[in-house]
C-alpha cells in the first residue's frame, strides 16, 4: 500500500520492543483493520546494540529522539522514554512542532505537562493519545472519554498500580511483612529502578489525574493530589481487616462534588468479596460510575509487554483509520480548573487500637469516639499479648476530620500501648 | 450552536426514553464532550399518549418509523423498535437510503441482516453502530473493534444474558427448581413477551454472532449457531456443581482454530472464585483473550435504561465527534466467511450418574470411561438415595465426541437409573 501509517518510536524497553513485534506480527491484521498498512520507519534508544528480541537493522536508526521526532518519513511518534521532563518531553515537543501526532505511555510527563502538550497538539490539528499510560491493557482511556461521554461522571476509583497490588496480596498470602515483601520482590525484579514511584503511590497518583481529566472535563492537577503509598501498611492491619470481611488496596479515587475535585491515592479497606477486593497480584481494575451506565468494571493485566504494547496500538490504529481523538476528551481548551478540596466526605473506617489490659480502658475509648459523634458497627477484641488488648473496630460512616480528631484523643488519652491506626473503608 | 447533530428516535420504550432523559439531562456534558450540541428532532412510537416519565410535545411527532427515517431534518436515526425485520429493518434501510447515520440497539435485527445493512451504510459513507446491542452499558463493542485491533482475538466469551443469569443465580440462592424461578421472574415482569429468546439462548447467540464478526473479521454467521438454552439446568447439577467449586453460566463463546469458527451459547460449568463464576444476578461479563492484550474483563449492567441508552448515547457521541467507524471494525466488504465448525476443542466435563446401588456398578462406568480415553480427575459419591447412588465426577480434558459415545454406552449399561447429565466446563 501506498499509504501507510509510518511510525517512529522512541525508546526500546520492554514496550518499545512489544509495539516492534506487535507490528511485525500481526501486520495482516492491523492492515485488515485500519484498511491500510502500519510500518515502522525509525527506531531510537539508548543503545542500538543491547539485545531484545527484536531485530531493528530493517528501521532507520536516531542516537537522538529528538532528531527521530523531526524526521520526514514518520506520520506518528511513539514516545516510550518515559520521565515527566528531559528527552522525553523534548521529543514529544520536536514532533507536534514537526506535524506528527503522538501516542505515549508516559503517564508522569502527562500529569505534569498534559495540559500543555495537549492545547500544543490540538493547536496544530494533532492528535496526542496516551492509552498505555493508565493500567496497561485496559482500554480505560478511551472507556472513559468515548464510552462515558454521555455521563455525568461520579466517580472513578481503582487499583491502578500492579506492583502495590502484588505487593499486598503477596504479604498476606505469606504472612510476611511489608519490608520482607519489597526485598523479595526487588530480588526477583519486579521493581522499577526508582520504586518509590510505586510504593509510594505516585505512580498510581500520575494515573488517577489522568482520568479525573477526562471524568470531570477538568485540568489535570497532580499536584493537589493526597498521595499516601503502601509502605506503612502493616502485615497486622492486612491480617486484621481480613478477619472483618475487607482487603486493604491501595486505591486511587477521584470525585466531582459541589465542594470541589478530590482526588486521593491511598490505602483503602475495601468488602473481601467485592470485585475490587477479590483483586489478586498485579492485576489491575478500574471501576467508572456514570449516572447512566451505572458501574462499569474494567480489568486486566496492569503493565508488561504485551498488554501494554496493545494499547498503544490501539491509539495507531485510532490514528490510522483516520480518527483525530482530543487528548483528555474534550478540546483542551475548554478543560476547566476545579478546586481542589481534601476528603471531608464521610465513610466508614477501620480503627486498630492497642488498648493497655486495664479496667476502664474500654470505656474510655467508647466515651471518646462517642464524643466524637463516631459510632460503632463491629467491634473485635483479640487475645491479649501481654499487657495489650488488640481491638479493631468498623464504624458507622463519619468524616475523616472527626477520625482525626478521635484519634488525636486517643494518643493522647493514656489508654493505649501505640498509636491507633485508622484506614479508610471506601464503599462501593 | 447551529451545528447540532439532530436526532430522531424511533421507539420510545425503556430504552428510548432512556436516551430522551439523557439528552436533556446531560445536554451539557454532550455539548462540551461533542463541541456541538445534541438535539432531538423527532421520535416515533406505537402510542403517542403512552405515559413515559418524559415530555414529547416538544419533539415532531411520525407515526411510521419509516417517515421518521426520511425526515430531512434529522442527521441521525436511532432505531428502537427491535425484531429482526418489520418496521425496524425497514425504518433503517429508509435511513440508509436518505443518508442519515444509523445507531440502534437490534441485535436480532443485526444477526440475521448485518452484513447487508453494513455493506449498505458503509457503501453510502454511512455508519451503522450498535453498542447497546450487545451486553447492555458495557462498551464491548467499542473495546473490541478499536481497543483489541492490534491483537489476533483468542477467545470472546461470557455471560451476555442478565435475565438468564438472575435465574440461574437466583435458583441457587433460593434451592428453587428452573420451573418455580422462571415462574416467580415472570410475576416480577421481568421477562421478555416471548421468554424462549431469553431463556433458549437465542438473544446470548444473536450478540455472540455480532462479537465474533468483530473479533474475527468474518460474517456474522448466526445460523450455524450451536445453542443451547438453561431450561434444562437442574437445581441438582447446582449443587452438585457448587459442591466440586464451580457454578453454571450461560456462556456465550466464540473461538477461531485452524478448522473453522466455533460459536456456541450453552450452559457451561466455571470456577466458582473465577470472575465470570462470581458473576451475581443480571450482571453480564464479557471476557476478550487477545494475543497480546491477554484477558480484558468487562462487567457492568447488562440491560435497564440508564446503561443501554448510556451506549445508544455513547453512539452518537462518536458521529458528532465527526468519527465513522465501520460496522464490524473493518469494512463490511472485506469480512470473510469462515467455515462453521461444532466444538471439538477437548475440556474437562461435569458428569451426574445416578447409579443403581449394586456391586460392580461403579467399575462398570470406570471401564466404559478408560475405553474412551477418558480419565478421571475427581469423583464423590453421595449419600444413597433409595436404590439410586449419586456419582459426580469432574473428567480431565476429553473431546465432547468422547464424552458423547460414552454417555451413550452408559446409558445402555444397565449401570443407571437416569440419563447421565453431561456439561462441560470452561477453562478460562
Amino acid at each position: 500500500m501506498s499509504n501507510e501509517l509510518r511510525l517512529g518510536i522512541a525508546g526500546l524497553g520492554t514496550v518499545g520492543a512489544g509495539v516492534v513485534k506487535i507490528v511485525e506480527k500481526n501486520s495482516d491484521i492491523l492492515a485488515k483493520k485500519c484498511g491500510r498498512g502500519i510500518e515502522i520507519a525509525a527506531v531510537s534508544a539508548r543503545s542500538r546494540s543491547k539485545k531484545r528480541g527484536i531485530e531493528i537493522s530493517g528501521y532507520a536508526w536516531e542516537d537522538d529522539p529528538v532528531a527521530l521526532a523531526r524526521r520526514k518519513d514518520i506520520d506518528v511518534f511513539i514516545e516510550l522514554i518515559g520521565g515527566e521532563n528531559g528527552s522525553a518531553k523534548a521529543s514529544v515537543e520536536a514532533a507536534l512542532d514537526t506535524g506528527k501526532h503522538v501516542v505515549t505511555a508516559n503517564k508522569a510527563m502527562l500529569a505534569v505537562h498534559g495540559q500543555y502538550l495537549a492545547e500544543l497538539a490540538e493547536q496544530r490539528r494533532l492528535a496526542l493519545r496516551f492509552e498505555a499510560a493508565v493500567a496497561g491493557g485496559i482500554p480505560v482511556v478511551k472507556v472513559l472519554s468515548e464510552s462515558m461521554a454521555a455521563n455525568r461522571v461520579k466517580r472513578v476509583l481503582g487499583v491502578m498500580n500492579g506492583t502495590c497490588n502484588y505487593i499486598l496480596t503477596r504479604m498476606e498470602s505469606s504472612g510476611l511483612s511489608y519490608e520482607e515483601v519489597f526485598a523479595e520482590a526487588n530480588g526477583l525484579g519486579y521493581l522499577e529502578a526508582d520504586p518509590s514511584l510505586d510504593v509510594g503511590g505516585i505512580d498510581s497518583g500520575h494515573k488517577l489525574a489522568l482520568l479525573a481529566s477526562i471524568a470531570f472535563g477538568t485540568r489535570v492537577d497532580f499536584e493537589s493530589m493526597d498521595i499516601e503509598g503502601i509502605d506503612r501498611v502493616s502485615i497486622t492491619d492486612i491480617e486484621q481487616a481480613r478477619d472483618m470481611g475487607f482487603r486493604i488496596k491501595l486505591l486511587g479515587v477521584a470525585k466531582l462534588t459541589g465542594k470541589g475535585l478530590e482526588q486521593r491515592t491511598q490505602p483503602c479497606l475495601v468488602p473481601a468479596d467485592s470485585p475490587l477486593g477479590r483483586l489478586e497480584n498485579a492485576t489491575n481494575m478500574i471501576v467508572i460510575e456514570g449516572d447512566a451506565s451505572g458501574q462499569i468494571f474494567l480489568q486486566g493485566a496492569g503493565a508488561g509487554e504485551g498488554p501494554t504494547s496493545s494499547s498503544v496500538l490501539s491509539d495507531v490504529v485510532e490514528l490510522a483509520r483516520g480518527q483525530r481523538a482530543t487528548t483528555f476528551g474534550q478540546p483542551a481548551a475548554s478543560l476547566v480548573d476545579a478546586k481542589p478540596v481534601c476528603s471531608d466526605l464521610s465513610a466508614p473506617f477501620y480503627l486498630r487500637m492497642t488498648l493497655k489490659d486495664e479496667p476502664g480502658v474500654l470505656a474510655l475509648i467508647a466515651s471518646v469516639l462517642g464524643d466524637a459523634g463516631i459510632s460503632i458497627d463491629r467491634m473485635r477484641q483479640y487475645k491479649h499479648e501481654g499487657e495489650a488488648a488488640p481491638v479493631i473496630m468498623v464504624t458507622h460512616r463519619t468524616s475523616p476530620a472527626e477520625i482525626a480528631k478521635a484519634i488525636s484523643r486517643i494518643k493522647t488519652s493514656g489508654a493505649v500501648l501505640e498509636d491507633p491506626v485508622s484506614i479508610r473503608i471506601e464503599e462501593i
